[in-house]
């Protein structure tokens, strides 16, 4: 290692991966077992082997999308370099019910023209799989929002403290009214 | 002017404007006359005065927002300079009615549920004070649209052809309903 003595070993540039999770996880906090796959210098200083390790990633409770982690020195060893690090950018996976705004999760309700107009209860999903029924008697506009207060994600900086479960309404129409039912509507519908 | 010759004279930056052109002036095409005060250089190549200027800015049919016109040279001159281009770039002035988008122009049609599931005739204003009533003999959907073919504003390439009169639907709910007309919309309104 003559050559490399005295000389000013540079650090490789970070290698960054994107790491997926789910609102579930980002609801309880997990630990992410990551493989990977990296060249380590022989004691000889010369030659190098491959070799596979496993990083844990803990991710805590409520942590936002964009949040990075950091294994420092964790990339490919040669004998002319420094371990390039290893980092990780939390992106939120797609959910089939929800989807989040900073610790609020929005939830969309699809309700009929009919539940919109003659009032319904509605079954809003939590992240925790339980079942909250609102019920809805004043008309819904279509845009209408109703919050579910502390059903949200945890605050990252104080995970005991929950933002809020948002719902969106969506007001399915009818495709068409019969003539007899629309002189009906028509004379039954106030004027907005 | 010794000490000038031989010296290479740089260009002042360009002076840009906004231009504010309504949609009927995009419609019909115009002239605008802009006035500018520039300093000039006197014969004696040393001395300036102040010299008002009106520029005719010509804007054709349909001119896109954005479109740059560009007077060279207008700007101020001194001993020293070689006069800056004086700009205008075009922007759309607000429109009670309708805003553009590329070649047509959106309208947006607020009607009331009962017209909405009942049907109803909406009278569109276009861009050159015509009224165009617009049968709605279907259900309108909140997020509906209609297209009035060739009552938008001319395409600036081909300007005896026109884009097209965009007319999107809103729709206003009322704010309730006494429970007896709920009861009978109920049982007339189809599941939607």
């Amino acid at each position: 290692p003559e050559a490399i003595h005295g000389r000013r070993k540079v650090q490789d540039p970070p290698v960054v991966h994107d790491l997926r999770v789910s609102l579930e996880e980002i609801f309880h906090g997990c630990t992410k077992r990551m493989k990977i796959t990296r060249r380590r210098l022989n004691p000889d200083g010369r030659t190098v082997r491959t070799e596979d390790k496993i990083l844990n990633i803990v991710i805590k409770k409520g942590w936002k999308e964009g949040t990075k982690i950091t294994f420092p020195k964790e990339g490919d060893e040669t004998p002319e370099n420094i371990p390039a690090d290893i980092a990780f950018i939390l992106k939120d996976k797609g959910h089939p019910h929800f989807k989040r705004d900073s610790s609020n999760i929005i939830y969309t309700c699809k309700i009929s023209l009919k539940e919109a107009l003659c009032g319904c209860t509605v079954n809003i999903p939590t992240i925790d799989n339980r079942v909250i029924p609102l019920p809805c008697n004043d008309v819904i506009k279509p845009g209408t929002v109703k919050r579910l207060r502390g059903e949200g994600l945890p605050y990252p900086k104080s995970p005991s403290q929950r933002g809020d479960l948002i719902v969106e309404f969506q007001v399915r129409f009818p495709d068409r009214i019969p003539p007899q039912s629309r002189e009906i509507i028509k004379q039954n519908l106030p004027v907005s």
